[in-house]
């Protein structure tokens, strides 16, 4: 965003402000991945920008196959359809005879019994769950058995991850149910009620 | 899931092997709402669930309006549509002609123009945003300006909270970038190498 807005420099302060961090954790984040910025300058934009890329291995396009082409596996298959450098959707999968061999958002939807040599063939590095809550367990099974080491899993079921398979479980309904409480009142955060000693 | 299983006492060890916390990290995250353990007996699953529920405010029934009938839009509407008694999306809009008038996943699309009416009609008390990034900022005026209170924002531009509107920022790509960080290798985490002394 910085460099759209043609923005060369960057002080620790503006970055801590645009995070709601202080500067001090920016630097101290920072300085993690190696000293990049100079002292009373701030980071140079377009370094710090290239750095951070690389270092979120971000300068590598990823595969995606979606398991699930239903309305949220077409949902992200727009949302990263066009105009993304890092993640791109080569393959999907559903078990519904009506939307096997459809294309939809670009991407040919394929039957999930042939998960294993279509995730093969399209080099996919992350699966994305966004099938029905019962049909998770087995669809997971199948990613890590077609070889899959990253697993971004939008049903509400918590999968469990294992040696060498990382899973991101992403629940909608948790961000309702924090919205929830906030809307019910204080109750949360709040002391229980003391008991009077008189 | 304890209850349909049948279990009706629960040990704050067994709770915390489920989320992956320490047995007295969950007896004093649960000690913070009053003492509903017992000691050397555990929790009461039935009235533990309870609690928990009033707590968390899941007793009312939120009612939600989804601004934005595409896939995502529809996917969420889908998602609640049936057997969940915390949650239900009451009305929906859109700005696309094609959809306004159609009903989707049982929700009627309303016209966008027509938000801040729609909204009091159906007496929603939670907005969720489901537009494009450069539709958000409008659509998040239109929320507040209309009474909302609590917006979901799934729209990838970063909504700042305000005075007595709370709002959660659900960015979809950051749990891709947190994979493709697991897949690059081991850099994240790694300490900046040391410049040798010799």
């Amino acid at each position: 965003m910085l460099e759209a807005e043609g923005v060369l420099q960057v002080s620790s302060q503006e970055l801590g402000d645009r995070f709601h961090l202080s500067p001090s954790q920016i630097r101290r984040d920072l300085a993690n991945f190696g000293g990049f910025g100079v002292r009373g300058v701030g980071y140079d934009v377009a370094s710090l920008a290239d750095r951070l890329h690389r270092v979120l291995r971000l300068d590598a396009l990823h595969r995606l196959i979606v398991v699930g082409m239903g309305n949220l596996g077409t949902a992200l298959s727009s949302y990263l359809g066009f105009n993304d450098l890092s993640f791109e959707v080569v393959a999907g999968v559903d078990s519904d005879p009506d939307l096997i061999g459809q294309e939809i958002a670009g991407v040919l939807v394929e039957p999930f019994s042939e998960l294993a040599s279509v995730a093969r063939r399209s080099q996919a590095d992350i699966g994305v769950l966004t099938v029905p809550a019962e049909a998770a367990a087995g669809a997971f099974e199948a990613l890590v058995g077609a070889g899959l080491r990253a697993v971004l899993n939008f049903a509400p079921v918590m999968l469990e991850e294992r040696s060498g398979v990382r899973v991101k479980n992403v629940d909608l309904r948790i961000h309702l149910e924090e919205l929830a409480a906030h809307l019910g009142g204080a109750e949360i955060g709040r002391p229980p009620p003391e008991v009077s000693s008189e």
